[in-house]
């Protein structure tokens, strides 16, 4: 596996790809690897020639609050896990050649961003679909591999590529759990012992509200919203960013749960760690 | 020359192009060619292997009192004289092809893109940095040629290119004149024959002050803002949306006259028909 750094040398890796008739799979990372990226990887492996991982903590993407200057990292720990799963290229660029003096661009969308995580972190995903506009053409991939945790960024980037037509297919990959439920995440490395309970109580209270859309046909987005609620504020580490029940492609609040409701939560321990997870609410 | 409608029919045929080793001039227009059009696409030819041209009038581009509805078109007459120039393919998207319902997404430039026609036309830049991006990825381009008669927007794309990464090298082409000075614009066909001494009046300022630099080498700004302001103001159908000496590179307003000061203009005929001229002051 190699790495590079800098977007010549990936664009000029990539376009040889290319140039031999190879397709190319990209997953975009933050790095601090666990086995959610390291299964994005093994699907990009399956659906391209060539794998490419970007690893890159994005700091447009972070609010003035946020944990940018605390997520975890270790480049050579992150290096060995991916040469492991078959990742071909490595790119690890530094924030001065991804954002040079002068940088003035911002790519927007409107709508499906306005809401759920965009509300609770203004700005977040201008930084989310700026950096993977400019990551597609620094690696030219024909397609690309998105976690299902962060399940607002996927409709967004579905939303941005079919906008701005980049000739690249997206490919949403299932949340991988722990054995006791909880989404994996690079953030759960800031969890201490003590608030592994309330950490799983996101995971818990989906499948109660699962369980329970499974028993009443007809619930309401009300009842599982009390449903969730009241399990997460058992804990009093959690703190509920929001719970909602919404189209799993508009993302828009739904009236009626139906066979396109996802349920969506996003949760902060002790007001230091925010987590997501989510599920569709009728069937697997 | 083959005409397409549809992004992923010139998008298979783009892609077709490069697998084969070609390589793609893109020339975005928003048809009635003239000339300067023609000289773009002949540019093109001399670049790359094939020339794609694009054919859109862009609706998000057009602020809601200006020119949209009346923008001139023969689609006939603008393919056959395309033809004549060895143009490859002819692409003339549908406004509902290229923004389908639920569109959302904006590519915005700060900085570049607030004076000048930026400052005239809120949103402009905008509608043309987002719908570049969309020809870009539908046309897959390895140059692509833009004219210097709006050197705003030449700026604002390079930086595009540069700040997302397109693969994509950007080649400006010098404005092509009448015979009489007149910079070419498909707007020019809006003009009035008793109209035509007021539209000359850009060009023939740009000259007084070129040879008035000539003569002076240190001569202000203040004194080139006055040469070309008589000059124009001296048509009563004239009226002056702007006059600047702007640095060719970052069109901040120059405080000194120097070999990187461009003089830019834009004037509205009548109140109907807004003309653009521009030049380097000190040289040809």
């Amino acid at each position: 596996m190699k790495v590079v750094s800098t977007a010549v040398e990936i664009q000029a890796l990539a376009r040889g790809y290319r140039d031999t008739g190879l397709t190319i799979g990209l997953v975009p990372t933050m790095g601090w690897f666990h086995q959610g990226h390291l299964a994005l990887m093994k699907e990009a492996g399956n659906r391209a020639d060539k794998v490419i991982v970007s690893l890159f903590v994005n700091p447009i993407q972070f609010g003035p609050d946020e944990d940018l200057d605390n997520y975890p990292h270790d480049l050579e720990r992150d290096c060995k896990l991916a040469e492991e799963v078959g990742v071909d290229l490595l790119y690890a660029p530094n924030k001065e050649f991804m954002y040079p003096d002068g940088f003035s661009t911002t790519v927007h969308i409107a709508g499906l961003t306005s809401g759920l995580c965009g509300g609770d972190r203004p700005g977040h995903f201008d930084g989310v679909t700026t950096v993977v506009s400019k990551l597609f053409n620094q690696t030219l991939p024909h397609v690309a591999v998105f976690g299902e945790k962060d399940f607002q960024q996927l409709a967004v980037i579905r939303q941005l590529v079919r906008d701005l037509d980049f000739p690249i297919e997206i490919i949403g990959h299932p949340i991988v759990r722990e054995k006791s439920g909880l989404a994996m995440s690079s953030r759960n490395s800031y969890l201490k012992k003590d608030e592994m309970n309330a950490a799983l109580s996101l995971s818990k209270a989906i499948a109660c509200a699962k369980r329970a859309a499974g028993e009443k046909q007809d619930i309401s987005v009300q009842e599982i919203r009390k449903i969730v609620t009241d399990v997460i504020l058992a804990h009093p580490e959690c703190g509920i960013d929001y719970i909602e029940v919404v189209d799993k492609t508009t993302l828009q609040n739904c009236e009626v749960v139906n066979s396109d409701s996802m349920l969506v939560l996003a949760v902060k321990i002790n007001k230091r760690i925010r987590l997501l997870d989510n599920s569709i609410i009728q069937g697997n």
